[in-house]
């Protein structure tokens, strides 16, 4: 089985390729060759079979980022929440006519007689909205209330059609806040929601810029990983028209992530200062805070794990080399 | 009031022109320019207003199509349900990169100043899924089983962050199918609503590709030609996020239809005979009878005239000048 990832660089793409590495599977099948594309040629896992790290735009996909005979490409290369609303044009660039790339790509694969190759990609949670009281089931419509939500949205109706077409065999999934993020705080508004128990857990201050009370629908790195190969592996069969799921995430509270970091690392809390920050709750406060994902259990996407298992998770698998990253 | 129809030699945009020529105002304000803009420049109605006729590619729309002070712009420049089908990559371009070519427009002109212009933008039932006993309330997700209704789903969510962020008002209105519309048969699988009635009255025999019963979701030209007027004069301030509506439209079967056309001309139903195509049959069956248009009621958008009177408007408004256009 051949697969790609676009957007291999990033933090969820590196988790696949490491996956994909250490089983040398993907559903049960032996992975023959993998390819990672992102602006930089990635990084690359030690695998027992060949990988590819390739570096490009990817509204301008070279031949060999699918080459023939692909059969699953992650689709994850994207500009984030905070930064296609600060870039307007960065964003439609990447997350409409990058999807556009990997149509054409995959029409390029069917038109010679290849198989629809499967298409995971991810969309998000920011493609609703309704904010703190929403509780949204699989049949909500998608009303962005940013540019990122609304290309993500308008990505997954492409990758749809594309799918009706033949091109493809697309499975989008809809990320909720991925926590914990390792690394440092970066653009995205919702950052914070990884930094509040990432950086006490560092001996670091941090800033909550809403209230203690603040819901958000939320995945751990390792559910996000597994719901991602499981899309990849997944029977589609009974999808129909409709190739976008949510997946059983998490709906959390500002103060449960807190309590949960206290059982972790008692007074670790303590570094987290309250600091409201206005633009950054106007932002998060329209993302829907809970769904119900009977979509996605019904094909089987995993049940989240408890949130004192994601602080835990954190600890075990990324702690130590943010620390090394960041020269802590 | 300055304003631009794009597409403006097709059906709907000439029509639009004509109610704007004949009335001289658009929403009680005196309309001081039009424009019409379409592949080839088109014909321009006699008005006490200037009007200029401009031909291009709506991709590379050039920016006299969009003067500075433009208050009001019909976007109804696409490539239809069969076209867009038929042809993955014009449907794509014309439909989405037109649209981004508008969005474009705008931005140039609020960047200079210029306050957002209201942009009346045509999507399309063929947006939704559903089928025969579908009964679509305002939020129903839009589940496209055809890239030409994918992409102007796709589209609506490119207009409704377009004007989150500034660049313009816009209003989408979700078109039912438009019976009876001039001219001849075409090989597009919504023809035949049409034919059934337009044939008869013109004395020629026509094909029925479904049952008597099959239902279906219309709404006459002059109807159509009024919503699109009062989506771009009416206050938009309550629209919030979601900038698209479905009109009342009417929810009416082949046999309401034939029994309103012999209430216009007895014995003209004969002509219409029965050969059922289930290629025909399977497209149009997917898309959704009927709706709860509450929305665009709230927002005044007129009711619809019973049927018997959609064909008296047919008969009063286009005969003539079809049997003209035909050499009958």
């Amino acid at each position: 089985m051949r697969v790609t990832i676009l957007g291999g660089g990033g933090f969820l793409g590196q988790r696949i390729a490491a996956a994909l590495a250490a089983s040398g599977t993907l559903g049960a099948r032996p992975v023959a060759h993998l390819t990672l594309f992102d602006i930089a040629p990635p990084r690359t896992p030690a695998a027992r079979f060949p990988v590819t790290a390739l570096g490009g735009d990817v509204t301008d996909l070279p031949a060999e980022a699918i080459p023939p005979g692909t059969d699953v490409i992650f689709h994850l290369a994207a500009v984030v929440s905070a930064q296609a609303e600060a870039d307007y044009d960065l964003g439609r660039r990447v997350n409409l006519r990058g999807t556009d790339a990997v149509v054409d790509a995959c029409r390029a694969l069917t038109a010679a007689g290849g198989k629809p190759p499967r298409v995971v990609f991810t969309s998000s949670v920011a493609s609703f909205s309704g904010g703190q009281n929403a509780v949204l089931a699989d049949d909500a419509r998608q009303i962005p209330a940013n540019s990122y939500g609304a290309q993500k949205a308008a990505a997954e109706l492409i990758l749809a059609d594309a799918t009706r077409r033949g091109f493809m065999d697309a499975v989008t999934v809809r990320l909720p806040t991925v926590v914990v993020r390792p690394g440092r705080p970066n653009k995205a508004a919702s950052s914070f929601f990884s930094a509040i128990i990432r950086e006490p857990l560092l001996g670091l201050e941090t800033e909550l810029p809403v209230d203690d009370g603040f819901a958000v629908w939320i995945a751990s790195p390792r559910r996000a990983t597994d719901w991602l190969l499981h899309a990849a592996a997944m029977d589609t069969g009974t999808m129909g028209l409709d190739r976008s799921l949510t997946p059983p995430g998490l709906s959390v509270t500002v103060a449960e992530m807190l309590a949960a970091l206290e059982l972790v690392k008692p007074g670790a809390s303590a570094l987290v200062r309250r600091a409201a920050d206005p633009a950054i709750a106007a932002i998060v406060g329209g993302w829907p805070a809970a769904f119900i994902p009977a979509r996605a259990e019904a094909l089987g996407f995993a049940p989240h794990e408890p949130l004192v298992d994601v602080v835990r998770a954190f600890v075990a698998d990324d702690l130590a080399a943010t620390r090394a990253d960041r020269g802590l």
